[in-house]
């Protein structure tokens, strides 16, 4: 049986190369696996998550959970796999604006109000996935670097001028700190007004 | 004797409320073992900073260092007391550009390169100090806040446009990033290449 490799990447968001092709049934039962752990988290939330809780919830034994994801941080670094992977997928090759087919600038605001939708919902994943210390890594994995290479290009199609490797990297911060915002703070820092204002951000980025 | 609180903020930095008036041996004191604690960590990084070490360099006992500091926690919290006070005493009152008298662009420009050559060489012991998960408090602590006051009362001055709030959250979140840059990173992204970044984000202000 072909166990996915469990990469790492931003806050244990994984990626790079496509894990190896699984057996059809193995890969409906990580689906599935998958889903049951995000009803739980819907309802529970991360803390909520257990082996326990999830092998009871399939209504699979906890060993299978254990052989398919080694462990619960094994666990939540897939839930942020399968997220990341088609967010990838929706900004490389999805519908415009967040896809190809809208100007650059305008592909960039819907890149970091997307982002900012999916913190929104995978904040406290990512947060827990980042428990063991992780946030040092973020600026070397490839979720990172492939996001920043996606900004970057979408900087020199609109002939925005300045270092834009720099630029790149300062406006992938901004988004990610976002990330890191505790639940107290979004009271005032609510997630509709820091989408504004990343919007305001691209705006300036125009003239 | 009176033990000043040790008190956190950003990453460990710290701030607020001055701390009481430590009687002038004690003051002395404690700026003595401050200054051994810095001249070991040029020398052997802060990995190299144990109490022991510490209590060695500085010719007192161990026990005064603990009673002193509390733990080696408390002593890196100290350290970055000192240097956050210090350059908070230079942005607020200190002589411009960083100080008032100059335009207020040209102050955060010249807070942001003072702000990055400080991170540059507290970044390790920020680090360090963060270890223990501290960089999910960062948003919340009277450090932070006192330079997005800083920040957006500036931004306000130049009669920048748009929500000054998120973007002065979204400016401190750009140098904040370059504090997690790992030792590697910075071979591509370096501090001077950072500092220009920065002036080129200031500027688009400007328009």
């Amino acid at each position: 049986m072909t166990e996915p490799i469990p990469l790492t990447g931003v806050g244990g968001l994984p990626l790079g190369p496509p894990q190896p092709v699984e057996r059809s049934d193995a890969a409906r039962n990580r689906a599935r696996l998958l889903d049951s752990a995000r009803r739980i988290i819907d309802i529970d939330g991360v803390a909520g998550l257990t082996m326990d809780r999830l092998a009871t919830e399939a209504g699979v034994g906890k060993g299978t959970i254990f052989r398919r994801f080694g462990s619960r941080a094994g666990l939540l670094s897939a839930l942020l796999d399968d997220t990341e992977r088609e967010f990838q997928a929706a900004f490389i090759s999805g519908p415009a604006p967040l896809g190809p087919g809208a100007p650059p600038l305008d592909r960039l605001a819907a890149y970091g109000r997307a982002r900012i939708e999916l913190f929104s919902t995978q904040g406290d994943l990512l947060r827990a996935s980042e428990a063991g210390g992780m946030a040092e890594e973020r600026y070397t994995v490839p979720a990172r670097r492939i996001s920043e290479v996606h900004i970057a290009s979408l900087l020199r199609q609109a002939e925005v001028g300045g270092d834009i490797r720099i630029l790149a990297f300062n406006l992938l911060s901004v988004l990610e700190a976002i990330l890191l915002l505790p639940p107290g703070a979004k009271a005032e820092l609510t997630l509709s007004r820091l989408a504004r204002g990343w919007d305001e951000l691209v705006d300036r980025l125009r003239l």
